[in-house]
Parts: C-alpha cells; sequence; structure tokens
C-alpha cells in the first residue's frame, strides 16, 4: 500500500519525445536527488514501445527502491510488475480494475473537480491526485481549467480519508502553501523534464517536504 | 479455445464514427444473418467509453451464443469478460497477454509479412490474423500494404497448426479463392458497417464458406 510519505515528491514522465537525452537518465538524476515514487506516462508510444520503456524504468527503480505507478494501463501494470496503476475519469473504472489487478497493486484516481470528489470506494482506490492546482500545465494540453489552491484544499477535506497528491502548475515557491493546505505529496512533469539539474530539483522539493507546516 | 470453424465469418467492428446508426444494431444484424465471431475495435474512444461499449456487445453476444474478441486491449477483455483478445505486431507481447489473461483467455495476434510468421509460439498464440491481403482497406489508413493471394497462402501454410483468417479486401467475390487458399475464416470491417443489409452480407458469406472448397 501506498503511505503518505511515498507520494511526497512524485515524479510523472513526460512523453518520450520531450526528453532531449535517454528519459531514462533524467528520471534516474531525479530519484538520486529524492523523488519518492514514479509514474510512467506516454500517451505518444504504441503498446509494445511503452512495455519496452516502462520494463527499464521498472528494472531501475526496484534498485532504487522506489515504487512505480504506470498511467492509465492495468495491463501494462502487471506486464511489468509496477507496484501500482493511475486512473484518470475516462479510464476503466476503479472497481473493474481493482479487479484486474488484485488487491496488492496499488491504484489512484485523477480528481479534477468536487463532483468527482463524492464517490471514490477506498475498497478500490489507494491514493488520489487533485488537480489541476494551478494553470494547465503545457505538459497535457487537454488539461481540466485549473481548480486554484481554495477549491483543492476543498475536495482534498473531502477526501481526507485517501492519501492525496496535488498536480498541475506545481512550483518550489507554490509547494509551501501546497503542502500546507493538505497535500501528501506534488506530482510533477515538466518540472523535472525541463530541469538541467533533476537531482537539485528533487533536492529543493525534498527540502520543502520536511520543513512544511500546515495539515501534512 | 477457438476453433476453425468459429473463425469461418468474423466481423470486426468499425470506428464508432462510421456506424450511422447504433452500432449495436449493425452487429446484432450481422450476428442474426451468420457472423461466428466479432471483434470489438475501436481506435477512437477513451478506455471508459470503450468500456460501456464493449460491455453491452459482450451482453448481446453471450445472449447470442457468439465469442467476443476484444483488440489491443487484455485489460478490456478481462473487465468484460470477452472470449479472447486480439494483438498486432506493435501491442503487448503475446507471452506477457497470455500470463495478464490467464489460460482459457482466447490470444488472436495479427501477421502481416513472412518474417513475422516465425516466432509465433502456440503457447501464447490460439489464431492468426494474416493480411492485408489486399489493397489496403479505408478503415486502416495506416494498415501494411497489401501481400496478395500468393504470399497469404505462403504464410498460412508456415503456421499451418494454427486456425487462421485473412483480414484486408475480403469481397464475396474474393471469399472462395481465399477460402481456398487456406484460410479458415474472412475477417471484415467495411464488408459488415458499410452494409445496408449486414444480416445478407453475413449469410452470403455463411453460403461461400459452406460451399468451400481447397484445402478448407
Amino acid at each position: 500500500v501506498i503511505t503518505s510519505g511515498t507520494l511526497a515528491v512524485y515524479l510523472v514522465t513526460d512523453e518520450p519525445s520531450r526528453y532531449t537525452g535517454d528519459f531514462l537518465d533524467a528520471v534516474d538524476d531525479a530519484v538520486a536527488g529524492g523523488v519518492t515514487v514514479v509514474q510512467y506516462r506516454d500517451t505518444e508510444s504504441d503498446d509494445r514501445t511503452q512495455y519496452t520503456r516502462a520494463r527499464r524504468l521498472a528494472g531501475l527503480l526496484r534498485g532504487r527502491g522506489v515504487p512505480l505507478i504506470v498511467n492509465n494501463s492495468p495491463a501494462l501494470a502487471l506486464a511489468v510488475g509496477a507496484d501500482g496503476v493511475h486512473l484518470g475519469q475516462s479510464d476503466l473504472p476503479a472497481d473493474v480494475v481493482r479487479r484486474i489487478v488484485g488487491p496488492g497493486c496499488v491504484i489512484g484516481l485523477s480528481i479534477t473537480c468536487a463532483e468527482e470528489a463524492r464517490a471514490v470506494d477506498p475498497a478500490c482506490v489507494d491514493y488520489v491526485g487533485i488537480g489541476p492546482v494551478y494553470d494547465a500545465t503545457a505538459t497535457k494540453p487537454d488539461a481540466a481549467s485549473a481548480m486554484g489552491l481554495v477549491v483543492f484544499a476543498e475536495i482534498r477535506r473531502r477526501l481526507e480519508s485517501f492519501p492525496a497528491v496535488a498536480i498541475g502548475g506545481m512550483t518550489l515557491d507554490r509547494a509551501p502553501a501546497v503542502y500546507a493546505s493538505g497535500a501528501d505529496g506534488l506530482a510533477m512533469v515538466s518540472a523535472f523534464s525541463r530541469a538541467t539539474d533533476p537531482a537539485g530539483v528533487a533536492r529543493a522539493f525534498r527540502d520543502v517536504h520536511a520543513r512544511r507546516g500546515g495539515e501534512g
């Protein structure tokens, strides 16, 4: 199972075409700096290519003791022995995925508005990703509009029994307020994929997390 | 398990946007006319929508005693209790999918050239789909170029231990030669989705199948 500490600094991989070097090196750097969990997200590649990439990532993270979550695909999660699968509202329903992946696999669910927070079943969902909190990121052109920190905090309270990560526009400047608003972790794509020093970015977020106040 | 007879008249659903009415009615008509197996293929819809559509299709086909194969997604196949999953060469590898879906689920594999016919593992693959035999269909703009009937027959012989369907440009005129070249069945998309009388089309192909000569 996933704990709130596991979610502290949550790296979501960017589309393969957005990495200038090997994405695995970029992820490895970030993990060395203190990333606590990695989600493999790739909407560009075919399933065979995703399988190859996710397997390499799983091997790397196993060696580092960092959990791997696979976006969207329960089959890919099972195929590479990932620790979990992250679902959006237009993916397979969480109760259906629970039957497929079994009780030992982490299931995360994206929540984009208060309405979606009403019917989250703790038997099926292990943690929630709430957002986008700030301006829709450049990495997800189809993302919902930003909810802002007030709505984030309100949704987070409604789902208080779940560990929760905030996503969307997470920066070092904003991080203290987001942790203080009840986020157990911050999920980030471009903060890592566009960084020249992913390890330094991870260290900086870990520092903010360690010094966090508020409900954390 | 799938038998050669099950594959005789194999309907592959067209993209949802290509049906003028309810796709379920069109499939139901074709099944009433004698379609022997249905593959749900939908590259347009998100996973949640595919789940809803596939569930409806599974319910319909269960009542008709016709097997349902799901294209590409082992998770969707498990989610709706489909009889099988059909894989392309850029989908998850068949041995990986076998571990996910278990021994009772049918796995079909697309073969587009002689090279791909070399390493088909009977422990993982239950039947093969060979093609495109004739001109690349309008329904799959990214399909490989047509192999022609001579190459089809050659590949089919290499895979003689597998039940095999031919796909790509299947018409009533061509059907006798294709069956005579070793096809156990003909897989068709637009022959059904564009028909004003899907039941009549299915009956006509069943008739050709019943009168087939050659290796069948």
